[in-house]
């Protein structure tokens, strides 16, 4: 039995990566405040039923499940923060309606699964989100936050992947799909099988207008470019679905003013968090990362559950992985002062003085005097000449 | 079903405490880096014997237990941070003998049931661990930066209660207690049943002296000046319990000199942490807290279940207490400046630099312009005069 084994995909950080993630929190926590998106702590496991009643059942398989021993109530740790900041928003800070309440987050995550394999299972989940607001404006100044915080994580190439699932919903609506349809329809789509989807329409008995517009779908993806093709192709697939379009068509105008640099990619048929997501849909992406870095997307309504229905938009991430992006992650150690073993009033007060000006300085203890200065993580010392501390080179 | 319910002692906190919790955070952080302790983090989840293996059935009882379905072993949510510290020096860190290593931590836990009634099951633990060094300097250092974060911390009055269990292990081992006699003497100790003691010692066959010994010891309570008592008393005890007393002497004797304010209680019958403590325990009091605010001791060889047993001494204590210690604990928050929804490139730069230099700005929503600047969490309102914006109050 070896005792120091972690499972797999659980994180521990040693001094620098933990100094790296604390200064990352740091200023992330900074950039969101400055923003007007006040910071809560959300609770690290709540009964079952409120972690899961709002995000379905995907959520809950990834939840880890415990039994309050006070009362047997089933209880889950959290696998996404999302939801709670929703029942915060929605019960504990009595927002009236048409009140926008912009709240951050920030903290450790379990999940029984990797979403990939070898991937962690306790990523350190950050966030924004902004409540009471339906349109555009809130869309984008999320966005923006998401931007702004891969900017301070120093992420290169940015690919911003989008979609709206207004167009799905949509053209689902318009056509009249069964849920047994829908069922079959979203599945060959979520695993993008054009074949299948191709015979599917086939054997079925849609009409010719129906059948096109369910076999163009899959294709509606690639640059910026793809929702003209759209609007030609889905123009017979009704208002909610052009609506839907020309969202999308708006914000990547104000996008493509704003940040010139930045490449966008558009997925009509994106199928992640359909369940729950009422509106745009958007996954990050940056050099040095196999997987999306950032993702977010509207998600009205979810504080129902809660008492309290609200517009809702949103972006999440993970501290761990924003750490990994910028090309100078690699921090030397701060080399700290070493102070001899000595019981003498000035010693004292620079050691003091120094360490409120943010140095570090490392106590000798007595017997292990034996030890250098760089054995004890310092590169200077404090000697005594005549009679003041001065802080000499220890080499 | 009300789904905004939470487990009993399960926290969160809203934008004013959360903010309070977050500077007191970087605060101490700040403090533990300026000694010389390195920030580490430790896993939300281990397996379970790794928790639980070097600090006894008590933490066991104390953690909740998950299933890891990738392989069916049990895992536990961590519910001390303090073996997780020592696995990690123990077993990651590559320390060779004598080499001291300075770590502190913060995180919260989860607990199965409170400590106290209506307690907290989810505290965030803080605190500092000083590996690799036997003797009074650790010991002293690290009840000094305990002391240091009470006074961060704006604790009032405080009080250190000092023990040191090398007195009850060296009386235990002078008489030669059997195991079934220590049962018994050190439960009836944990209750402070003084009658039960006397009457126990009576009906059993000690002799005179061993008698004497088992009977002065739960009366070893009180002012610094106990210390004298007790080496009358227990001067027979052996040279263990005489040089016990001697090393809470010397530790008295610094602290009364750094720290003239600091009251001081002695209790040689401590029972608490008997089982892992190998030298003195301690716990600070202070104003305004019907209980301990911080508590810490050594505990030597911890680290051998995981390979490498190392001198240990450490504290720790709780953010959420921390944050309610100080008088002027209630912090108006801080309030916003109000940009309008205008499109305007010196406005977007006005906000820029305002947010660099700290100031809370948020952006105006259309269509909720209704919104008064106060209901959405600002005194201040950018207004465009003559071309330029300047900040107005909104009143």
């Amino acid at each position: 039995m070896k005792y120091w084994l972690l499972p797999d995909g659980i994180n521990e950080s040693l001094p620098a990566e933990a100094d790296a993630l604390e200064t990352m929190r740091r200023e992330l926590l900074n950039l969101y405040r400055g923003w007007g998106y006040r910071f809560i702590m959300t609770p690290l496991v709540e009964y079952l039923e409120s972690l899961s009643i709002a995000m379905g059942s995907q959520l809950d398989l990834q939840t880890f499940k415990i039994t309050d021993q006070t009362n047997g109530r089933l209880m889950g740790v959290r696998a996404d923060i999302t939801p709670q900041v929703a029942r915060i928003d929605s019960h504990r800070m009595s927002m009236v309606e048409g009140q926008p309440n912009r709240l951050c987050y920030m903290g450790s995550v379990l999940r029984t699964h990797s979403e990939v394999a070898g991937g962690s299972r306790s990523p350190i989940q950050i966030g924004a989100e902004l409540f009471g607001h339906e349109g555009l404006e809130s869309d984008y100044e999320v966005i923006k936050l998401m931007l702004e915080t891969l900017s301070v994580a120093g992420a290169r190439s940015v690919l911003l992947d989008l979609g709206h699932v207004g167009v799905l919903r949509g053209l689902i609506a318009k056509i009249g799909l069964t849920d047994a349809e829908q069922a079959v329809y979203l599945d060959m789509l979520a695993r993008k099988s054009l074949p299948e989807i191709s015979h599917w329409i086939k054997q079925s008995d849609f009409d010719g207008a129906s059948s096109e517009l369910l076999s163009c779908l899959p294709n509606l993806h690639g640059g910026v470019e793809i929702l003209e093709t759209a609007t030609q192709q889905l123009n017979k697939a009704g208002d909610n679905v052009l609506a839907a379009i020309d969202y999308l068509q708006q914000l990547i105008t104000r996008l493509q003013k704003d940040y010139p640099e930045l490449a966008i990619n558009i997925d009509l048929a994106e199928m992640r968090g359909y369940t729950y997501h009422t509106g745009i849909v958007y996954s990050a992406y940056a050099a040095g990362s196999p997987r999306e870095v950032a993702r977010g997307g509207r998600y009205d309504g979810i504080g129902e559950y809660f008492g309290n229905a609200r517009p809702a938009t949103g972006f999440t991430s993970n501290l761990r992985t924003l750490i990994s992006l910028s090309e100078d992650s690699v921090v030397s150690e701060t080399k700290g002062i070493l102070a001899p073993a000595i019981d003498d009033a000035g010693l004292e007060q620079t050691v003091k003085t120094l360490r409120a000006q943010g140095e570090i300085v490392v106590r000798q203890l007595v017997p292990l005097t034996q030890l250098s200065a760089e054995a004890q993580g310092c590169d200077r010392v404090l000697e005594q000449q005549s009679g003041e501390w001065h802080i000499v080179s220890a080499g």
